[in-house]
C-alpha cells in the first residue's frame, strides 16, 4: 500500500500517519519526493480497509497494491484448478455442457429432457427445484419433490446433477441430492449461504451478481474456500445495463479476466447472459471461443409449455446444433467435448 | 394483458392462443382489427407469466395491463401506511431520522454518537451488529455482542433501534434485540430472508438492491407482506452506474416513482448512497426535497478511527446542521421534524 | 505522477523508466521502499497519457496526482463564476430558471408560454429552433424561422434565450439570435462544436452526456474555455443506467461533485432529467436543495398537443407551483429566486 | 400501433382519442373488449410519436407495433447487404479484418505497421489522423498530413484505409483520402455529421455510441441511408457499464441482434471494446463466432512508443496469431477469412 500525502502536508502530519500505521501492526516508511512525500506501507498482506488512513490530515490517497485475493489467486495456485465430480472434470481441456430444463416440472419432462441431452453430450443435468422468483405469487418449484425427480435422472441416464440451494436450510436437503450445488446471481453475495456452502463437500457453481464487479465475484468465491470447500466452479450469466435487446448483457470478457487472476473454472449460461433463445447459439459459441471451460444451457423439449423461462429455451434439435458448433470451436482451441 | 397476434397469424393461431389462455383459468376475447387480431385476456388479477404464451406461433407480442403488485399497491390501500413502532411514526408528516455509525465498535462508542444524535433530534439509532463485508477477512461486526450495546443505548437515549439481519438464523436474534429488522441492498432478493421476516412482528427497514428496478423493489416488499408483516419501510441507497464521482448513484426520483406506485414510507440512505461525506448534507436536503419521509445517515464522532466506512460518516456536528436545515425544508412541504 | 515498480523490478528496468520519463521533457525521482521503488514524477503540470509508461518493463501502475483540468478547476479560479448575460447573472445567490416548451412550433405558441413563465418568475426562455431527434423522419424543428420568433419573444417579454446549436454551420445562425448557446448532451463530446462554441461571445450552455463521467463533462467544458469563452454554465440531463421508472437517472449528487472540483455554475434539467411530468416538481426542489444555480424546465400550455416531449412538460400551472416551491427551498439555502 | 385505453374511460374519451388520431392522417379502430377499449392506429407505416396520445385523457398506454426502421431493415431488404470498396467485400462469407495503430504517427511507423498486417492477411488499414480526445491538451492528430500517410499506405500496399471524419470540415478531407470514412462513438448521434457522410459516395464504418441502444444504433445508421448512402458498415466497440475489468464492455450480443432486424454488415472492435491487450485475441476469436463480418483491431510495433491507446494495441506477432485463429473458427462457420 502507498499513502500519498498532499504537497502542503506537514512533517507532522507524515509522523502521525506512520503512527496510525504501525498502530495496525504494519511498516511505514516514508519516502520524500521534490513535491510531497509518499509512504511505503509494508506487511498489508491482504488490503487494509482504507478508511481509517483516508481520513486523516493531510492524505491525498490511499493506492493498494496488494490483491485481495487470497485462495482464488493464481498467485498462491499457479495452475488451472480442475473440479471433479464423480468422472466429470470442470476446468481441464475437456468442456463440460451442462443443460436442462429451467425449473423441474415434472418426472416425465425430465426424464424427456435428460434423455435427449445426455445423447447430445451434455455430462450435467440442471433444473431447479427451487426457484427464485421476482414475485411471490410466481411458481416457486416442486422443492424436494424435484430434488428426488433430479436424483432419478442421475441414476438413469448417468448425468450429474446441478441445482439451486436458496437458503441455509435448503442446502442440507440439495446437497444430499444433487452433486453441484448452485448459488444464484441474486445469492452471490448473500455471505452466510458462502459459508455454508463452504462447509459442503460437494462442488460449488457459483453464478456472477447482477451487478458485480470481477473482484466482488472472486471475493465472494474466496468466502467459500475460505471455509474449506475449493470445489468451486464460477459462472457469468450476464450483467444488468441499460441495453434493452436482451435480457441481461453477457459480459464474455470476465473470462479472460478471471482467469488471468483467478486458477478457478470458468463456464457460462448462455440462456440466462441472453434471455432470447435466437441468442443462445451464436453466444454459447463466442464464450467457447473466449475460453469458457462449458456452458450452462436451458433446453426445453416444450418451450412453448414451459412453466418458466420458456423464452429463452432451446429445443433439443438445437441443442444438438450447438454441440456440434463448441465441438468445432473447441478443437480450433486443442480442447475438446464430449 | 393484451396479446397482440402477428399480421400474418392464422384463425387457426388465433383460437389455439385462446385455448391456451383458458386452460390457465383466464378468459380470452379477439378483437379483430384492420390488420390484426388482438385478443384481450381478462380474469388476471396478477400478471401471467407471458412465456407460455410469447411461444406460442402467431403471436407478436403481450402486453401488460394489470401490475404485479397487489399488498404494496395504492390501489388496495389508498392512503399512505404510516409505521409506528414504540411511539415513532414512520410515513406520516413528521420527518423521522435515523442516525449512528455504520458499526457497532464498542459501548463507549455506540453511547457517544448516541448522546449527540438523541440531542440533535434522532429518533431511530442505527448501528450494525453483523455487517456484510465484501470480503472474509474484513470485519464482520460484534454479533450478539453488538446487540446488546444496541439495546443499551435505547434504555439510556429512548432512541428505537434498526440493525441488519443478514441470514434467517440471525433474525431471531435480531428480533430480539432490536426495533426495527434492516435488510440489507445484497439480501433484496433472498427470498427465503424476506419470508421470514415476513413472519415477525418488528417492522422491517428493506434496503433497494444495488440494481433492482422499482418493480424488483416493490415486489420484494411483497414478500414480506404476502407473509403478514405489513410494516416495511423502503429504503433507496443508491444503485449501481458507470459513474464514478460517488460510490454509487443516489437515485432520489424512486421516491416519487414508489409513491405514486405504493402506499409505504420511503426513506434515503444519503450515507451509503453517495459514499463520499461532502456529500451527505446536500443529498440529505434533496432528498427531503424530493419527498422522502426520513433519513438513513451515518454519524461518528472520530470518522478517522471508524473501523467501516469512515470516509462516509458525518461528525456530529454536521449532523447538527444537516437537522437543522431539513427541518427548514420539511417546513417548506409542510411537514416536520424533530 | 508517481509509478509504480513491480517488486521483482530490476535497478536497470527503474533507470530505463526514468529514461522515458526525462525524454518526455519530466523529472523523475527514484524512491526506494522496503518491498519496491516508486518514481516521483514532477514537471507535468496536466496529467501524462499514461499509456507509453505503463507498457513499460517493471511497471506495475502509474497514479495521477495532478487532476487533468485546468480553465475549469477552482484551484485557478477559487470564487463562484458569475456569468451573466444582459443583466441575468447565473451562479450568484439569485437561482435562475430557464423555462419554454422542448420545440419551437409556432410563434403564437411561443408567446403563450413565455407570457406565463415570465410572470412566473423565469428569466430565460428555452424552446428548440433545431431539434436532435433519435429518427430521422421525426420532426426536426422549425429552423431559422423558430430563431425569429425566439428573438421575438426576448424582444416581447425581456426573456433571455437559450437554444440548441447542433452543429457548426448552425452556430452561427444561433449566436446571431439567441442569448445562450446550448451544446446538447449528444454532442458533449463533439470537440469540434465545442471548440467553435469557444470562439464565440455567447455563453454556453453545456449539457452533460448521457454516460459522460464528471471528469469527462468538466473536460469538455475545458475545450470551450481553452478557444477563450469562459463563460460556460454546466447542466446535468439524467445518465444512461438500467432504472426503467424514468427516462433517464437525474444525477443531482454531480452537482455537488462538480461544485467542489469547479467554479462554473451548474443547473438541472428536471424534465429530460425524468422524462415524466409527475416527476419534474419534485427533482427540481431537489436540484435546488442539492445546491443546484438554476433549472431548466419544459413547460407547455397544451402538452396534449406538443410535437414533442408532451409528456414530460408540465403546464404553466404547475409551473407558478414550482417555482413558489424552489423559492422557499432556495430561502432555507440563503439564496433567492424570481 | 394500439391505444390501451383505462378500463374507467368514457365512450367521449374513447372518441375523442379517435379524433385526435384521424388528424394525424391515420386510421383509428376502437375494440370493445370486456374491460376496456383498446383502439388499433393503422396507416403509421413508421412510429407516430406516442406523446400527443399519452397525453389524452383516458389514456393508459400506447403500444408500438410497428418497428422504427425503414432502410436498415431487412424487411425492406432481406438479404444481407455486402459493402464493396474496390474489391474488398465487407458483409460475404469472408470476414474483413481491419487493423492499423490507434492514431498516425509518421510515415515510417505507418509503413511498418502495414507492411506486417497486410502480410498477415488484413485487407483493410486503419489509423487516426484526427484523433477525439477527452482532454483539449492531448495529442489530437497529425490531420491532413496523417492522411497522406494514410494515402501512401494505400498505394505501396493496396490496403483500404478507414479513418475518422470528426466534423463536416474535415470530412470531404477524408473521403477525398480515404476509402471508408469512420464515424466514432462519440458522434453516433452527431446528426449533422450523419447526414453529411450520407451525402458522400464512399461507405460509412459507424461505430455505436457508449450508451446506444440497438433502435439508436440502426437510427443513426438510417440517417446515413437517408441521404442515398447506402454502404454502412456497423461496428461494436463496447459500451459503457458498471463494469471495471474491462474499459469498456463489449457488447456481443448485439450481433446476433442487428443481424435479425437489419442487412447490414457489422463488425467488432476487440481493441477500444475491451481496451486491455491481453483481451484483444480472446474477444476477437468469440466476435468471430458470434457471427460478427469482420474485425477492427489496434496493431502496433511498439506499442511502447505509442501516442495513444497503446495499453490496447496488439504486436503484429500477436496480430499472426490472431488471424490464424479467427480463420479456423471462421471455417467452423462456413466462412473464410484471408
Amino acid at each position: 500500500m502507498l499513502v500519498v500525502m498532499e504537497t502542503t502536508a506537514t512533517p507532522d502530519m507524515v509522523a502521525q500517519v506512520c503512527r496510525e500505521i504501525e498502530k495496525m501492526g504494519l511498516k511505514a516508511r516514508p519516502m520524500e519526493g521534490a513535491s510531497r512525500t509518499t509512504i511505503e506501507v509494508t506487511g498489508d498482506r491482504f488490503p487494509v480497509d482504507p478508511d481509517g488512513i483516508l481520513t486523516q490530515s493531510g492524505v491525498e490517497d490511499v493506492i493498494h497494491l496488494t490483491q485481495p485475493y487470497k485462495l482464488v489467486s493464481r498467485k498462491f495456485h499457479p495452475d488451472d484448478s480442475v473440479v471433479g465430480v464423480n468422472g466429470v472434470k470442470i476446468g481441464g481441456l475437456e468442456l463440460v455442457v451442462m443443460a436442462g430444463p429451467c425449473a423441474v416440472e415434472s418426472r416425465e419432462q425430465c426424464m424427456t429432457i435428460a434423455e435427449q441431452v445426455a445423447k447430445a453430450g451434455a455430462k450435467v443435468f440442471r433444473g431447479g427445484a427451487f426457484k427464485p422468483r421476482t414475485s411471490p405469487y410466481s411458481f416457486q418449484g416442486l422443492g424436494e419433490e424435484g430434488l428426488k425427480i433430479l436424483a432419478e435422472v442421475r441414476e438413469k441416464y448417468k448425468l450429474m446433477i446441478v441445482t439451486e440451494a436458496m437458503d441455509t436450510e435448503a442446502m442440507d436437503l440439495v446437497a444430499d441430492y444433487a452433486d453441484i450445488i448452485q448459488i444464484g446471481s441474486r445469492n452471490m453475495q448473500n455471505f452466510s449461504l458462502l459459508r455454508k456452502a463452504g462447509r459442503k463437500k460437494n462442488p460449488v457453481l457459483l453464478k456472477r451478481g447482477m451487478s458485480a464487479t470481477v473482484e466482488e465475484f472472486l471475493m465472494a468465491a474466496e468466502y467459500v474456500m475460505a471455509e474449506g470447500n475449493h470445489n468451486v466452479i464460477l459462472c457469468e450469466r450476464g450483467v444488468r445495463t441499460f441495453a434493452d435487446h436482451t435480457r441481461n448483457t453477457l459480459d464474455l470478457s470476465v473470462v479472460p479476466a478471471v482467469k488471468q487472476i483467478s486458477h478457478l473454472p470458468m463456464i457460462v449460461d448462455s440462456s440466462h447472459g441472453t434471455g432470447k433463445r435466437y441468442q443462445v447459439l451464436p453466444m454459447s459459441r463466442a464464450a467457447v471461443a473466449a475460453g469458457a471451460d462449458g456452458l450452462l444451457v436451458e433446453v426445453h423439449h416444450d418451450p412453448v409449455g414451459a412453466l418458466s423461462d420458456g423464452v429463452q429455451s432451446i429445443t433439443p434439435d438445437m441443442f444438438v446444433r450447438l454441440m456440434g458448433e463448441i465441438r468445432a470451436i473447441a478443437g480450433v482451441l486443442g480442447r475438446s467435448c464430449a
